[in-house]
């Protein structure tokens, strides 16, 4: 019997990781939870995810539920956990919650954020974190349409194929593109004077986005879209058109997973 | 005949790299830089770097020279050398120098940057970048004992055995020790409300050294030493001690190479 609950906060760098979702093989968070579980409670666990993020997508607040039976203090499984865990899949909070909650149906909001490096040259420490688009972009009409996603729409036209949700309609409540100078690491400016050769400023951009759920893909689609309105292939207006009755093969491409972060799940 | 000599400003990642300089087995900065010119000018070229970084220490400004007589603009041929090199080494900017100038022998000021992450938890986006030292430190008295490291001196005692450097006497212009909360890495907070559990607050130690030159470990035997200090195993007034006559077995141990940044290299 299970006496507990648990609610575990997770965060790992996604480069070399298969996903969350266990599978044949292949690391996993899941996997790699389950058998670190499994050390403690000596048998099988099962860990459910908020959300199954893909390869090569990272996460600061991923969040799994976990009913066990041990009676470690939460500090103390932390710990158990972690001596377990490689280095790039850290559970950063362990507490007990009630026995209904669960890490996926009782989600209430998801915050991703994507993080695009338009610069000729992507430094080392951020190559695995970024997507690298050095064309010119237009952030003005990227920003325009990332808005037009704010509410309650159907986002059948950012799904992937062979996805099968039961509704594509989603509400999203925050959706805005931002410019950020510096690099992805707190880090001193190293010895070039001006890393970039043809005059631009510095750009990282960030997509950030939270809303109460997303398609497969989603959040990357919508990217791709973006990028491609920067770049101007598309108008800015393309993103409306797309809402509530577009296709697949009118949105943009998949942008890469390596450039997405899950930032955090939040709950009633 | 050498029509040119090139300045080089490059960053890396260290991690998986066994260190600046070409060897028998294994990738180098060197090696790869080396590799990537040959590339450009149809036969061989020796690349000088202003400091040999060992295995696993990061470069974000690390300095090279190299003659050169390919008559491509300097833009074209940072370019093309970073077309031949892998994601985590990047020429950051070329440019043309006098022939008199030497990366290593022109180098008027190194500048040095170690972080410590002192936390129970490394998140994984900076495990690659830091020295996890999870027990409290005594940061005034690490701070007080790097400022003793301020002038000139003889750094004997902070030399690695078997090293053969003919004077062991260096100036150190700055060397300090300060706080920074938050990531190494610029991203939004997780879910976690505190990842630390035993109250102290969220930590990241950095010591902050430049000086006209260092001597093998120099730096990370500085790190040690103070990381003994701060864990109080010695007195901060050992530093002091330590200079002009100590030997390298009074001072702590050779901190880890990961968490070694080259920030810069200042020439005349």
């Amino acid at each position: 019997m299970s006496a507990r609950t648990l609610k575990l906060t997770i965060s790992y760098d996604g480069t070399r990781l298969v996903g969350w979702q266990r599978q044949a093989s292949g690391e996993t968070v899941q996997g790699l939870l389950e058998a670190a579980l499994s050390r403690i409670e000596g048998g099988p666990v099962t860990v459910h995810g908020a959300g199954r993020t893909d390869a090569g997508v990272h996460a600061l607040g991923q969040v799994a539920s976990v009913a066990v039976s041990s009676a470690l203090p939460a500090d103390v499984l932390l710990r158990a956990i972690n001596a377990s865990l490689p280095a790039d899949v850290r559970v950063v909070d362990v507490r007990d919650v009630e026995s209904s909650f669960h890490a996926r149906f009782s989600a209430r909001l998801k915050t991703y954020r994507y993080l695009i490096r338009n610069e000729a040259i992507v430094s080392p420490f951020e190559q695995r974190y970024v997507w690298q688009v050095p064309e010119p972009l237009d952030l003005e009409a990227m920003h325009a349409a990332a808005t037009a996603l704010v509410g309650t729409h159907d986002f059948a036209a950012f799904q992937s194929a062979g996805a099968a949700s039961t509704t594509t309609v989603r509400t999203i409540e925050r959706s805005e593109m931002s410019v950020r100078t510096g690099s992805v690491l707190v880090l001193p400016p190293g010895g070039a004077d001006e890393v970039d050769g043809d005059g631009r400023a510095s750009r990282l951009l960030a997509y950030d986005v939270c809303g109460n759920g997303f398609l497969r893909h989603m959040v990357r689609a919508i990217v791709g879209t973006l990028v491609d309105i920067g770049r101007g292939r598309s108008p800015s207006e393309r993103m409306a058109v797309l809402l509530d009755g577009g296709s697949r093969s009118d949105a943009g491409p998949t942008a890469p997973a390596q450039g997405l972060f899950l930032v955090r799940v939040d709950y009633h």
